[in-house]
């Protein structure tokens, strides 16, 4: 399959290698294409990623990487993420999925983070609202990077992830595909309906930062019990 | 054990049964004592609350319960927090273990509810400053009032519960009660540090509700997987 990856830190390079060694043919959208030896955040460069590859994939601007994805994935920072899709364009991006995994935390005030958007607003209907014509679909952005690939590596996969979004046929195809790329359960998987429920994601997340400081580990989950 | 109850709705009310027919020594703190026949919100009036223990319980002002408790509660509204604490009266608060158990909530607005407090703030850490003498400690705000009591009504009582406060003896101290009270098991107690995690476990709150919302039942925790 065909799929865009927008934004080139720990969190695209991450999803991007997975997909791009399961046999999709993934481009990974950037800002700055071609600065492949400049370090991206605390992730590797571009040029150590596509070496790290087992197959091939490639690096372009974010129009470009777009235009090729049958499912777009927005893996770029909070912060960066209305900038990043104004310039893929929203003739490439209309009707199709946007995978949107990002989180708006500011780190700029030092720890804890806290939220650019919050409460009667979320990044995900922002990026709804910008991108009016794709079916965005808000997931994975409740776990670490590393587990995102692959939920196996905690408790035998048997913890929770969300999918919402406005369209309901949308969300059941991501939710097939975070089966089918990443092995996430499909009993796992909890519908929350449309895009607002984003702001419950989002706001998970200071609990999530407060977590990892206590555990002592980013590599764990939270499982709805009933 | 002397137990102060601030708030006579369904969480107080819940509490105060739980931990009046367990023996302990109730005395539930409202605004309005006199009013024994009036509906608490969703919840009983008092006449029938009092008429449904299998021990004696009393009901007073804010102050007089504070004044009775070794150690206080507050189940108030969020919304009403403050100006039950600021009834309560700092001389009846200073020194004690005041656990708090309220969200921010506002329905004032339709569903889905807002914070009222939120991302550079907590209600935990504003009733801290609030109260400066007392040893506030967060926890059981995460859950349903009738799961506050029984955990083990879901899932043998395998799921997470949060702590947090600026006094690490007295987060060991609401941990140990949370146990012997209510069944808590202790290794599904988080101690997740100071006050300002409270952010984190009251930001939670929507996620809770939209969860609510989609299973259709309020009787579910979260559990921390590793």
């Amino acid at each position: 399959m065909k799929i865009s990856i927008l934004g080139s830190g720990a969190v695209g390079q991450t999803l991007g290698k997975s997909l791009s060694d399961s046999g999709h043919e993934v481009v990974i959208g950037t800002r700055t294409p071609a600065s492949l030896d400049e370090k991206r955040g605390y992730a590797a460069s571009l040029k150590d990623w596509l070496a790290s590859l087992t197959r091939r994939a490639s690096v372009a601007t974010f129009a470009e990487s777009a235009a090729h994805g049958e499912v777009v994935i927005n893996a770029t920072s909070g912060r960066g993420s209305i900038e990043a899709l104004n310039h893929a364009g929203a003739m490439n991006l209309d009707g199709k999925i946007l995978i949107d995994v990002s989180n708006p935390l500011d780190f700029s005030k030092g720890m804890p983070p806290s939220l650019t958007i919050c409460n009667t607003d979320s990044l995900g209907e922002l990026i709804q609202r910008s991108v009016p014509g794709a079916k965005v679909v808000k997931t994975l952005n409740t776990v670490t990077a590393e587990l995102m690939v692959a939920p196996h590596k905690v408790a035998q996969g048997n913890h929770g992830l969300f999918v919402c979004g406005n369209d309901e046929s949308a969300r059941k195809q991501v939710a097939v595909w975070l089966n089918e790329w990443f092995g996430w359960k499909p009993e796992q998987i909890v519908d929350l309906g449309d895009i607002t429920a984003a702001r419950g994601t989002e706001m998970y997340l200071p609990l999530w930062v407060r977590l990892y400081g206590q555990l002592g580990t980013s590599m764990f989950g939270i499982s709805i019990v009933r």
